[in-house]
């Protein structure tokens, strides 16, 4: 199971040497992590944000990047959920070029369950581990 | 009279066709905004952001560009002040490359002193406006 | 006649004031540029830059900003052109919050066509300007 | 030993949680690789990449987030050498808050020595090895 986002690299997105810059690729993760909530659960990740005062600040990540991308490729960015813990989740991302499939970027990354207002980590709530859970 | 940030462009800073991407121009105008903050104000502008809650969202911009900037220029950015009303600066920006002096860009951006929680229009108070007035 | 793209404000495009860095309203409008051109070009711009080593460089921009954009806002760029040249083209964009369809942004952009190798400006070619004229 | 850059954490670096957004530690760390170029090296990392050719692309990373960094902070990234290869190289970043010395994100970084126009890996020359064990 997993969710997956098509997302285009965009004119900004390539650095001096006409690729896509390194860091971008986790700016492409984090737009299929917030377009899986958009899709899956009952509260966006803007509203978990701004509203409830909870999100999900990344505490590791593990990656590799296996060939690069360019302006005007066509990606997936695919999203499943490796493990969850009490509080903590480990998300993994492969991304492809959608015309040819290859596989780009591989990332495992931990992120945990955080009140924003106090700076402190909660359980994850029962609603989000089965939100999670589906995509196990 | 004047304030002059020196600065580098960075590796991702160019887009597609291999130049410095347009909006990026305005990211180092900010820089150099807030470059002069740190310079010459007694407040720095993430301290007015962050305990004062109160800002300088932009409202208007009129920019011409003159000559691309490529990945490893280094440029001066100059800021000048055009204009002080009530409760709105205009302010004269300028970006030079540094090897040749050539201008590549500048711009008039108004911006509007604001409190950020109300959301409203405030005033200068007389040690901004002071602080605003020794550059113009 | 318009075209318009359908954009998520994404969890990086705030600012330190917790409202879009104004900056980005500028890759907004050059996303929905692009998308224009996936949508009614038969070169995609990406093709048009890499491939025919030709583009739009931005020399003028005039913007309003009237209202701030938040993350989570879903947004409606509308691109239209006021004016074509020989080889220039000034297009109009609007932003508009999805929700409310309340106006946050205008500008008059005004690009030049190049061929990029010899940095020199082209008269627009005939489907180029037909393309542009569609949405005129 | 090792080479330290010191960065303003700028404007638009955070995100909708009002904290440094996660990818922008590696743009930081990116710009610490820079500064060392320009300080150290006879050729700077532009002109590697524009003149001859050759760059660094980045092929695994592996990293910590132990503290949040936010608007206004000034850090300190240091870069320190921990493995040299026949062509890739594997780089350790340390990024601290000035005010308190307080490690905030730790990076492994392995890049791979290339041709950016054939996309062949290459050996490190002599002169690039011996820059890099500098500071190993």
């Amino acid at each position: 199971m997993a969710f997956t986002s098509i997302l285009k690299i965009r004119f900004d997105d390539v650095d001096g040497a006409g690729i896509v810059y390194y860091p971008q690729f986790f700016h492409l993760c984090h737009k299929a992590f917030e377009d899986f909530f958009d899709d899956a659960s009952s509260v966006s990740y803007p509203s978990l944000i701004n509203d409830l005062r909870r999100g999900f600040p990344t505490v590791a990540i593990n990656s590799e990047f296996m060939a690069p991308l360019r302006y005007g490729d066509i990606v997936l960015v695919k999203l499943a959920i490796e493990k969850i813990g009490r509080s903590s989740v480990t998300f993994k991302y492969e991304i492809r070029r959608k015309k040819d499939a290859e596989l780009c970027f591989s990332a495992h990354i931990t992120k945990v369950f955080m009140d924003l207002d106090s700076n402190s980590v909660l359980a994850l709530p029962d609603d989000m581990r089965t939100l999670l859970e589906n995509i196990l």
